[in-house]
């Protein structure tokens, strides 16, 4: 590894740790960070914080002012080229007269594509990119998959005991995780464009779905941010059993997602309803993600039961289990983890476990669905 | 921290590793390690290699020699002090003229339980006791246990998936779990001393339940050692299913404990049968635990189905979980990982989970049952 190569890695690390300042408040845009270099010193740092404020370059910019002039600027993804909400950082960093620029990937969003790059070195500006590429597609798995595939990212979250189930046979389930794993999940929604849940789960446990500042375990700065852009909570209520005076509904505006038909009640109420039945009678799932990533949905955190989970994991849509283990078993009667039977070991879906750490007195299992065999 | 107390933990560490070699051979007898200093220079180590073979003492004082005069012992458990198979170490340690003997714990076998320190007390030694004691009791689960509770340590092993699953309905199993977690078993079954099975788990898939070296993942000289002092293994077959034309059987003599009464066909096989019969017409369990005790059983693996690992979770006869969990969804028709039903959360056993690690691709996760609150 060259001298330059480790220097890139360096600073391009640091920008990927700025850009995740974003984590929990960019959606629908990518969350973006960058560092300007001039001879070996960090004139200037930025991160974007909100669609339709500046993006990470024009922050780092602005602290860097003269000094941009014959520096290096670090960015965790291809500047934009094209008027968006802002101008095209593509244009600020050669107005700013920066003399390198490194990417660590390229903007996958169709109006971008490269663009950016070629604007710089059309204007002379050497560039580079693919630097820390994996560190910077993991801060923006929903970004990526949307413009890669029209599709949000659904990170479905199940709280199970060591034996694989989330509930008694009764439903009885509240509480299996303690509060480090529920401040975890806090987290996880607040990242989250949309919280999607199923009638049957917000009924039993009068569920609100809502991000709740106090838990998230963050600093004053970035807990400000999260609650300033809470998530789309999304009801999956094929049959609309769902009360209006449930606490959910009570909880603010909503959107329902039914296949029984139009009902003006929801509006009246200050939700929107959805009619998306599929063939079978039931909320055509696969529709549903396309319509939530037209609206600049990213990152989907399914929390529901093995019901919704299964309906989802059967059809291939999860695309990331977050499992909250408790220490606890709740024995050969009680409520699987996801509603799938299967009846061959040929059938079964194979996972990768990426990762198992404690969270408190529970420990939290991250795996990925991989393609079945010859797929 | 003195520097005597690091210096202490220093020799006590290696003691507790040269201990570990032990592992595979040592039962009936503990693990145990021992380290010579004198002048900050390491002049003996020994560890216990077979019953009825030199304690690790003696290796140790053997290797220093005249050194040991005027030198510090340290040792992971307390130097007995009765005339077993070998004379007491007390003595041996008193003759070579060291000057100080550090244990790591007290030795609960009621021959010594304390004569051996008072003796080296008694001859004037400086003696030291409780230094890296946790780590000299994880070597000896089944010992101890044994010693203090006259039962062995039993370590259930079971390999499910991510969903909590050991089977399909079919009972459909083999190749859950890879190649790195078949010798992580191999290695649990080595160090045992019982390998303990039901008729039904050897039924299905014909297994035989032995160590085989070649795929312990062990260096030479543990790979001899271990297979040298292969695990008893039993067999718990209620009904007397299990042919003897089995593989099980033809592997070697085995124990078989029934409810079914004496027949004389398996001593003329070459195993032994024992009727222990419990109240509910099954093999009574505990008793079963306690005869194997009496027979100095240290460590018992547990590698049986639903079934029978659930009789003994129920029972609250399991100390230790050892659950391989590979990257799959078997669905919720599978078979569940315990027969253990429960009706209401507040019967659910709680564990501790100690450990999540990877073992090539799968995980293993440690678990230990808590007491019952109010217990």
């Amino acid at each position: 590894m060259s001298s330059q190569a480790i220097l890139d890695a360096h600073y391009m690390a640091r920008a990927v740790e700025l850009a995740r300042k974003g984590l929990y408040s960019t959606h629908p845009n990518p969350r973006v960070g960058c560092v300007i270099v001039r001879d070996g010193e960090v004139v200037g740092e930025g991160w974007h914080v909100r669609a339709g404020e500046p993006h990470a370059e024009v922050h780092a910019l602005r602290q860097a002012g003269e000094r941009a002039r014959g520096a290096c600027a670090y960015v965790t993804l291809e500047p934009c080229s094209h008027h968006g909400r802002t101008p095209p950082c593509a244009e600020a960093l050669v107005n700013a007269g920066v003399a390198r620029v490194v990417a660590a990937m390229p903007d996958p969003n169709p109006q971008v594509a490269g663009n950016g790059l070629r604007r710089l070195r059309e204007a002379g500006i050497e560039v580079a990119s693919g630097v820390l590429e994996a560190e910077a597609r993991a801060l923006n798995p929903g970004f990526l998959k949307r413009m890669e595939h029209g599709l949000p990212f659904v990170r479905a979250k199940l709280a199970m005991s060591l034996d694989g189930r989330t509930a008694m046979a009764s439903g009885e389930s509240q509480w299996i995780t303690g509060p480090a794993a529920r401040a975890a999940v806090q987290r996880l929604r607040a990242r989250s464009s949309v919280v999607l849940t199923s009638a049957e789960s917000v009924l039993f446990d009068k569920a609100r779905m809502t991000v709740r500042g106090e838990e998230l375990g963050l600093d004053e700065a970035l807990t400000a941010l999260a609650v300033s852009r809470p998530p789309l909570r999304v009801l999956i209520d094929g049959r609309l059993r769902l009360s209006l005076d449930a606490p959910f509904f009570q909880a603010g505006p909503a959107l329902v997602v039914t296949a029984a038909g139009e009902d003006s009640r929801y509006a009246a109420a200050g939700h929107e309803l959805l009619d998306l039945p599929g063939s079978d009678g039931r909320v055509d799932l696969p529709a549903l993600l396309r319509v939530l990533a037209e609206r600049g949905v990213n990152e989907i955190l399914l929390e529901a039961g093995a019901g919704l989970v299964g309906a989802f994991a059967r059809q291939g849509l999860v695309d990331e289990y977050q499992l909250f283990v408790a220490g606890t078993f709740l024995g050969s009667d009680a409520r699987p983890l996801l509603d799938w039977p299967l009846s061959k070991m040929s059938e079964a879906p194979r996972l990768k476990i990426t990762d198992m750490r404690a969270v408190g007195d529970d420990w939290r299992v991250t795996a990925i669905p991989l393609p079945a065999p010859g797929v």
